[in-house]
C-alpha cells in the first residue's frame, strides 16, 4: 500500500461532535503503518491554500481523546468558495508535503468540493485518497440515514421545547405565546426535532412550521388562534429560513443585515416578526426563544448516539482509504430491527455533492403545521439515552368552602 | 403544637429548581404530626384568591420525588398585585380551610407580600405560620448569600458562553462579534455568570454589561474595537435590562411590545440592537444568540448545589414554622473555610420585602465592561460540579514549502 502523510480539514458551522470525526480519524491514522504524518489545517481550506498546516502526531493522546468531548471544530473551519487556481494549488501543496490521504469532514458543499479534487487528483494522475465525513445539524445530505451533528442539536431542542413548555405553561397570563426560532436555511429538520418528546397532544410544541412549506400568514394565525381558544398557551416552532409565496425570508428588520461569502443573506428573526404579528392580529401577547448558536455546539445535550457515530464515520473512513477507496463519503444506514442500530456504507461523492435533502412529505403534517408520526419513527432513536421524566402533579381538587371570589 | 393544614405557594418566573423546594417542604411535612392535610395553590395566589387549591398528600411519593428533577413550577405561578380585600380573602379562606402554615416560594415581590400576610394574620390574632422561601434566577434577594435558581441559569450560562466562544472562533469571518443577550432586569448577575468559565484572557466573554452601570453606546463601540483588534473576534455578554443615560431600556423594535401586570414593559432586544450598531459604525459582522426563558429553565444544567440548597431551605422552612417561627425567609449563609459550604438562617421578611440585591461595586471592574475576580471567587462554587475539561490542540505548526498564496 502506497505509504503517505494525511490531512483532515473541518469545513463550515461546527457542531458538538465535529471533533468526535476528528478524534475517530486520529485514533484509527495512529494504528496504520501506512500512513506517516497526521497533519490537521488550520481554519479549513484555508489552512490548505495558505499552508498553514498543523503536526497533530505532537497532540497528547490525551487532547486526542478529550475532542471526544469538545464541541465546534478544534482545526477551526471557514466557509469559502474555490476557483481552479485553488485547486491546482491544493494539489501542488499535497504533492509537496507527500499528502497521500485526505479527509473532509462537512456538508454537502464540501462533499463537492470532495469530489472535486479526488477528480482532479485522478486526472493529475496523482495517487490520492479522498474522503468525506458527513457532518452538519441541518440533516441535509443525501444518500445518508442522518447526519453527525443532528442527533445532537436535535436532542438539545427536544429538551429546549419541553422545558419551554413548562415554562410557558407555569406562569398565568404573562407570556401566553412562546415561539422557538431554531437554525436550518433551507430543511427543517432541526425545527421538527422539537416535536421529539411531546407526548400528549396539549405538549409543546403545538405547531410547527417547516421550510419545505410556503409560509403562509393567515393560515398561520388561524392555526396559532385555534390552539389558543383551546389551551390558552401556545408553543410555536418555526425555522430561520422559512419563505413567504414571493421566495422572500421573513427578517425582524427589513433585509438581512450581512451577506455570507456565498452571498447569501444572513437569517434569522422570523421569530420576532412572527411576535410582533401575533401582538398585532391576534391581540395576544408572544415571546420568542432565539438561542442562536448556541443550540448546534452545546455539549449540555450530546445524543451518546451521535457522538458514537461521528467517531466510527472518522475511523472507518480511514480503514477503507488505506483499502484503496477515494471519492467517498462514509453514510450511515439503519440496520433492519426494532432496536436503532447503525451501520456505515460507502456512497460516492459525486451522488452527494450539493444535493439538499428536504424533510421529506410523509414527514409533514397535512395543514403543512406539524410532524408526522412517521418522522417521530425516524429521529426518535437519534437523540440517545432516555432522558429524566418529569413530575406531572395531578392536583386533586379541593372542595371550595367561599363564594366565588369577586374582582 | 398547633395542628393544621399547610398551604404551597408558587410565584413569578419559574427556575430550574422551584420544585426542588416544594418537594422539600412536602417531604418533610409529611414527617411531622402537626400538619394534617397539605395543599397547594394553583398558579400562586391566583389559587388562593380564586380557592383554586390542590391536595398534595394524594400524589403519589415518587411524582414527589421526581420535582427534584422537574424544571418549570408545578403548581403554576403568576404575577399579580394584591389589593386589601384581596387580602381579607385570604385570610378567610385560610380559616376555612384551616390553613396553619403557609409557604411562598419567590422573590422579592413575594416576600413583601407574605411579610404583610403575616401582620394581618397577627393582627387578626389568627395563629398562621408564614414562611419565605427564596427562589429566583435573579439572585436580588437581600439577606442571602444568594437565591435558589441563580446557581442553575449561572451553570447555564458558563457552559452556553465557553461553547459560544469555540463556535465564534471555529469559523473564521462569519461571525466575528457575538453578543449574548442574558435574562436580569435590574441587577447582572446572571450576565456577570458568563465569565465564571473563563480562564485566559482571550477565552470568552471578552466583554460584560450589567444593568448596575449606565450604558454608554461610544465607550461600547470602543471597547470592542479594541478586543477586536487584538483577537480578530469578541464575545459579548449583556442584561437585557441595559439602561442608557436617559434611564431608557433598549429595545430591538422601538418601545416594548407588551407591558406585564405590574405595567413594566417587557425587556428584550437590546442585543439585536448592538448587533446593528456594531454593523453601522464598526462595519464588522456580528450576530446574536437570545435563549430567552430557555436559560431559566433548563434540566441540563442543573447546579447540583443549587438543587440541593433548593430542596433544604424548603424542609428548614418546614422544621422552623412548626417551631413556631413566622415571618421569616430562609436565607442562605456561606460556612467559614475554604470549600464551599451553606447553612441556612432565618431572616425576617420585613427586612427583605421589596429590597433589591445589586451586583455590588467590588464584583465590577473599574471600566464596568467586565467582573472582577472577586465575583469570581463569589459565583464559582455555586455553580456546582466540575464540568469536563475540553480538549485545546497545542496546533504545532509545520514549515512551509510552497511560496505564500496569491489571492
Amino acid at each position: 500500500m502506497l505509504r503517505g502523510n494525511l490531512v483532515i480539514v473541518q469545513s463550515g458551522g461546527p457542531t458538538a461532535v465535529t471533533n468526535s470525526s476528528l478524534c475517530g480519524i486520529v485514533q484509527e491514522a495512529l494504528r496504520h503503518a501506512e500512513i506517516e504524518d497526521i497533519y490537521g489545517a488550520v481554519n479549513g481550506v484555508l489552512g490548505i491554500l495558505y499552508e498553514n498546516l498543523i503536526d497533530l502526531r505532537r497532540e497528547e493522546p490525551e487532547t486526542i481523546q478529550k475532542l471526544r468531548v469538545t464541541p465546534s471544530a478544534a482545526l477551526g473551519s471557514c466557509r469559502r468558495g474555490l476557483n481552479s487556481e485553488d485547486f491546482d494549488r491544493i494539489l501542488a501543496l499535497f504533492k509537496a508535503h507527500n499528502i497521500r490521504y485526505s479527509f473532509f469532514i462537512g456538508g454537502n458543499g464540501t462533499m463537492g468540493f470532495a469530489d472535486k479534487l479526488s477528480k482532479l487528483a485522478d486526472k493529475a494522475d496523482f495517487e490520492l485518497g479522498v474522503m468525506g465525513i458527513p457532518k452538519t445539524i441541518d440533516n441535509d445530505i443525501v444518500l445518508t440515514d442522518h447526519t453527525p451533528g443532528y442527533p445532537s442539536v436535535a436532542r438539545w431542542w427536544a429538551v429546549a421545547t419541553r422545558d419551554a413548555g413548562l415554562d410557558n405553561e407555569a406562569i398565568y397570563q404573562p407570556d401566553t405565546v412562546k415561539v422557538l426560532e431554531t437554525m436550518g436555511r433551507d430543511a427543517g429538520w432541526i425545527t421538527a426535532s422539537t416535536a421529539l418528546l411531546k407526548e400528549k397532544e396539549d405538549d409543546p410544541p403545538h405547531l410547527i412550521y417547516l421550510p419545505e412549506r410556503t409560509f403562509d400568514e393567515d393560515k398561520f394565525l388561524g392555526d396559532v388562534e385555534q390552539v389558543y381558544k383551546k389551551l390558552r398557551r401556545v408553543v410555536i416552532a418555526v425555522c430561520e429560513g422559512l419563505k413567504d409565496e414571493t421566495e422572500e425570508y421573513f427578517f425582524a428588520t427589513k433585509g438581512p443585515l450581512y451577506t455570507d461569502s456565498f452571498g447569501r443573506g444572513q437569517v434569522g428573526g422570523v421569530a420576532d416578526y412572527l411576535c410582533k404579528l401575533i401582538a398585532i392580529k391576534l391581540k395576544l401577547k408572544a415571546r420568542c426563544d432565539r438561542p442562536g448558536t448556541i443550540q448546534r455546539v452545546s455539549t449540555t445535550c450530546v445524543s451518546k448516539v451521535d457522538a458514537e457515530e461521528a467517531c466510527i464515520v472518522g475511523r472507518i473512513a480511514v480503514r477503507e482509504v488505506i483499502l484503496g477507496a477515494t471519492g467517498y463519503m462514509v453514510a450511515l444506514r439503519r440496520q433492519p430491527g426494532a432496536e436503532y442500530r447503525s451501520m456505515t456504507c460507502l456512497v460516492k461523492l459525486e451522488d452527494v455533492a450539493g444535493k439538499t435533502k428536504y424533510v421529506p412529505e410523509n414527514f409533514i403534517n397535512e395543514e403543512g403545521n406539524f410532524v408526522t408520526e412517521e418522522f417521530i419513527k425516524y429521529a426518535k432513536p437519534l437523540i440517545g439515552e432516555p432522558l429524566p421524566e418529569y413530575a406531572r402533579v395531578r392536583k386533586f381538587p379541593l372542595k371550595r368552602l367561599l363564594p366565588p371570589y369577586d374582582e
